[in-house]
C-alpha cells in the first residue's frame, strides 16, 4: 500500500479530533468525556448500566467521570422504579444546559466538515467506515490455539 | 445531519479497530500499544523524548509501557551518543521478530479492507480524513475570554 494505512489514518484523525473537543471542553474546565456523557443521558434518565457501553468506557473510569459530574452539579441519581438494583442517571437544569453546549460544539463541527464536501465523498467516507468496522469485527490473523483434549 | 455525524463514526470505527488490535495482541499476552510502540522504534533506535509524540502517549504511560517491554526483553535502552542527555531505545532480537508479527497484522488487516473496496471510495476516504484532520485543527467555537487589561 502506496498510502497511509486506514487504521493510523483513523488513529491520528481521531486524536487530532479528540485534542480539539477536549480543547473547547478545557475552556470551562471540562472534557470531552463529560461532554459525552451529557450527550449520552437522556432527558427521562439512563441506567448508569448502558451508560459504559453506549460510551466505550470501563465501569471503574465512568463510575469516576459520574462522581466528577455529580460533585459539579451536572448529574443526580436516582433508584430505577422498573429495577430496585438498578441506578438511573439524570441530568440537573445546570447539566440540561451545559448538554446545549456540548451538542452545539458537536453539530459546528460536523456542519464545518460537511461544507467542505460532496455528497459522493460523504457517502464513500461512511461506506469505508462501515467496511472497515465490519471487518474489524471478523477479522483475525492468529488462529487461536487449539486446546488438546484431555484423556 | 441525517445520518451518523463525522466524529461518531470516527469514535465508533476506532474503538472496534482497537478492540480488534488488542484481541490478537491478547493472544501473545501482549496489548495493541505494545505492538504500536514495537513499530514506532526503528531499527537504528529511536531517542525516547520522539516516542511520546509519534505514538499520541502522555510521558508517564509511555515510560510504563517502555518498563513493561524492557520486562519482557523486547526492548533495550542506551545513551544517545550524539546527545548525553538523551536515551535511544532498541528492539532487541525478540522485540525485532515481534514486530514482524506486529506488521503482518497490520498488513494483513488493511489489505482486507482494500480488497472489499474501489480506488474511487479509497480515495475519498483518505479525503475526508485529510478534511476533518484539518478542519479540527482550526475549529474553535468558544472564543477564548479576552483578559481584560488591568489598569
Amino acid at each position: 500500500m502506496k498510502q497511509e494505512t486506514f487504521d493510523s489514518a483513523l488513529r491520528s484523525t481521531w486524536h487530532q479530533v479528540s485534542k480539539m473537543y477536549n480543547k473547547e471542553a478545557g475552556k470551562f474546565d471540562s472534557t470531552m468525556a463529560m461532554g459525552f456523557a451529557l450527550l449520552s443521558i437522556d432527558t427521562e434518565g439512563t441506567p448508569s448500566t448502558t451508560l459504559g457501553p453506549k460510551m466505550g468506557m470501563e465501569p471503574t473510569s465512568l463510575s469516576r467521570l459520574l462522581n466528577t459530574m455529580e460533585t459539579r452539579k451536572l448529574i443526580y441519581r436516582s433508584q430505577n422504579p422498573s429495577d430496585g438494583r438498578s441506578i438511573l442517571i439524570h441530568l440537573t437544569a445546570f447539566g440540561k444546559e451545559k448538554r446545549e453546549d456540548s451538542k452545539a460544539v458537536v453539530l459546528h463541527f460536523n456542519a464545518e466538515i460537511e461544507k467542505r464536501l460532496n455528497e459522493k465523498k460523504i457517502q464513500h467516507f461512511f461506506e469505508v467506515m462501515q467496511c472497515i468496522k465490519e471487518q474489524a469485527l471478523e477479522f483475525e490473523h492468529f488462529t487461536t490455539p487449539t486446546k488438546t483434549n484431555a484423556l
